[in-house]
């Protein structure tokens, strides 16, 4: 009989095998111009189990933008630092709208819906910022990144990060207006260039699944064997990824997968089986709502094989 | 040592005890003038295990108005009427609004976000209605409720029902606005009519955690043996009372309880822990989003302390 | 040298003759079956000076259903009644909305914005209602037309107002919502049925411009010698119509045209010159907004070559 | 029996004496650090009539911040640059909302309702800034006020200028989010640089009333016999200021006073009363609609008085 890993290697292959082979790949993001690049048929999958052992198919090695992934880890930085009073600046409930709407901003002054809406994370970014040059700021959330994936090559794509800042009018513009209601506390300037550049971190599947680890096993990182966050932080950090992470298909999300995920418009998507696994997808298409159109596909395969949802085995 | 359902036993009781002593109790609801008459200090809790036993606290036996939270069965009725062309008429994504804001209405023309808000259920119940008398479907309903939960004696409350049909103007505002936009097929007047007569279903705790047991167990009712829908269904279902079963205050739920549930304004919620329990709360003020507030406080405590969470154990 | 009224007569004239014409006339209204029937070639033009002399062109005789032109009397007849208390029930700022929005509901808590939208002219007619029959508060709108157009012979076309009332569900949804708010305080069949009524109410471009002269001359009928409003009151019914009479297109009638006036989807047009003239213009096809469009470009020639425009001569 | 003249001195007289005395002077602005100086009780009031004839009392020589009735002139000056082709980027409906709301540019894809508002304005200081340096731009609408009034003394308050930059994070939201739409295309800082400056330019009551005469006759500056627009051009300004000069107060002023009006949060009002007068009226405090409060009153008065009324005489 198979073996729970061989089955895993198994669904892992099967999936990589199976998304590479499929038309529907999605639209690339086209208003970032540096993300505009990236090569479409791209695919990599790692599931990373409870024991640490690493299940990986297709592209798992190639470093992508992570984007708004970064969100679930500037969040729990952030929770470090400022405790449940985050919560004042910032809410913790599904926005009903596209991830860079202004419109809900301006009902509720200026206090964004949620941390992983583009508004609530430049919010959660001026928080870890404060008091703190810029270029400090972003070295903590690199470090953290490092210690948490236990690998210090990973690094930013400045060239990402510099395109966004030449383009990014929309974010700048939810910047000023936050600002312009005392939420946040530093010079625009400073947050969003923190911002645009923890947003350009690129690590691979691999990476990325071994950062997730912690929101899988209650806050503890069981390849170093260190304590994140509490176990019930771990467990808030994956509500809030299950009900906000996917901006305006979070539903979709939750109803196909029926796992915790965080999805960037580089295409990647970070998942997380409470208990069972830490799982990191890229596929650079995305669908209408601006979330990887195959990464939510195989992820929709993988927990069905593998009976991982949260909603029942 | 203490075993499973002994401990079960024990936190229930546990809780009833506590929430009993809590001086914060919310507002009754005021709006649908029968159901002001409620007496706030009433507090019941029951947990049925996986095994079918019955864990009880408080006034667990006295039959609520469960108002909303017929709203999971007539989904579940509706899904087995028309299947997946249902989320043609109504969406899956949590609206970012109140239970019974039009606006969202308007500018997704005449779709309702999910059928737990009071537009998405109306047009649930058009559904369920197609091609029969009002007192047909509405039989159809209660019949189905008696089923689920093994019990004959429930009944409609018809006070309740008339007392909202008088005083119910701003669901005929959303029934009267779907229409215009072709989203019912049904007379406006029959429609409401079934709506708040399903609303009006009595049902005490038990009654209640009886007729969710399916949820809990991938769609089968462990208690009469038969599937009442199919696994992946009932895991659907689970996810949409996570995403939008607590309106405007399901991020907070998932935040607090981690489990998939679904409130009414009567006080009641219905809560589901995937293969362990289904459990149902009832607690009769409410919280500013129309919420149970007692019964969100009792769910917290319990989740916390069977550690029950979806997001980690 | 041409007397300004033989001026007048000659521009009248040319103006029909050019309007019928024109390939561009815009869509007759759909969304009332009844009114789809008409015949959009038609084109009636009414021009009645300070001394009562009468230029006509085209179907100046044909009645038409005057539909929200209605509106311009019902105020008048309801501040009659309730005087400026009738402002805490509607507003009188546009509303940068489409007619029948019920978005603007929402945030202002029922009232609406202005007299001449949908919900507006709701508010007003329950206020002419109140403790009144239907049939008696539609008895006396409709002699308050024959009044001022000094005319027996105007009606109700029946056919319309079935056709709407069978099909008018976004007014219903206006009004139930409104009632929700306790905006409106008669049972919302009786408002809706006066409501369908009044705006059924058939006239030609003669009677219609007959029916506004005490608005061009100060609140008195120069033809009855009779004050129907006091001069302030006539003067601020002006500034109602230049602001909202045109629902999200009175900006562009303002700049085109520059005279006060108030449309109907039946495709007339009433407009004011004041101290100068009342003008009945009818084309039954629409623009986009929802107002006659051959009648502004009408009304635009016509305030042209007669330098009428409110805004400088 | 007293001349026209005699009389418009004494209203104008009058009313400056009733204005001082009154206790209702609403706030002066404050979110403009510099703005929230200035002496509540200062009251000024200048007429020009057709023949050139001055009418002023009170504060009619102090200079104030004009603030937003720069935007009369900066669309004129736009106008005659663009011609026609400007209202493919600002639209000439009333917004139905706030002055610095951001609502209808994400519903509208950038686009802002009028030039009135605060997007409207950016977006048209954008338009002639077109090719230009920023002081070049600034200079050459300076000139054109200065040359309007015929007064080369007109300056900007710098001091008011800084500290709008300093605090103006809300318009910097608005240029974001429009350059995001590729509605502006100068940089953002150019545009808010120049828009900041010519809100802070600093007039007199006397100099305001000045400038606005071509509007009061036909596009012609009778002082200096010079034709600043053609005439129809004049007239629909007059039409846009009417529509649209008092934000989401427009309906009010139109209803009260009857003149196309602009105000500014200085205090500030112009007022046209069309082949009549150009007025100036300037009193600091503010309603909540943010206009001048004492301003309006005044205006109503003195339109009342002298008949001025553009809905009837």
């Amino acid at each position: 009989m198979e073996s729970p890993t061989a089955k895993l290697d198994r669904v892992v292959k099967e999936i990589a095998d199976e998304m590479r082979q499929r038309p529907d790949r999605g639209e690339v993001a086209s208003y970032i111009p540096e993300l505009a690049r990236v090569d479409a048929s791209r695919f990599g999958l790692v599931v990373i189990d409870a024991d640490g052992h690493v299940a990986a198919g297709g592209d798992s090695e190639t470093p992508f933008s992570i984007q708004s992934i970064s969100k679930v880890f500037t969040l729990t930085l952030a929770l470090g630092k400022a405790g449940d009073r985050l919560w004042q600046r910032v809410g913790r409930e599904p926005s009903g709208s596209a991830f860079n709407s202004i419109v809900q901003l301006e009902y509720e002054r200026g206090i964004p819906r949620n941390p992983f809406i583009n508004a609530g994370a430049i919010a959660i970014t001026d928080l870890i910022l404060s008091g703190h040059q810029p270029r400090e700021a972003l070295g903590e959330i690199l470090r953290f990144m490092q210690f948490l994936a236990d690998d210090d090559s990973i690094t930013i794509d400045e060239a990402v990060a510099a395109s966004e800042q030449r383009t990014g009018f929309r974010n700048a513009a939810l910047a000023n207006y936050m600002k312009s209601f005392g939420v946040l506390s530093n010079p625009v300037e400073h947050t969003l260039g923190v911002y645009f550049h923890h947003c350009a971190i690129a690590m691979s599947c691999r990476q990325l699944a071994m950062a997730g680890r912690f929101l899988a096993h209650a806050g503890r990182n069981p390849a170093t064997g260190l304590t994140v966050v509490q176990k019930e932080r771990a467990l808030r950090i994956n509500s809030v990824m299950l009900m906000c992470g996917h901006y305006d298909g979070s539903g979709e999300f939750a109803y196909r997968v029926g796992l915790p995920g965080k999805s960037g418009v580089g295409g990647g998507i970070l998942a997380i089986a409470p208990g069972k696994a830490s799982i990191a997808v890229w596929a650079p298409g995305l669908d209408a709502n601006g979330n990887s159109h195959l990464g939510r596909v195989a992820l929709e395969a993988l927990t069905k094989r593998m009976g991982w949802s949260i909603f029942g085995a």
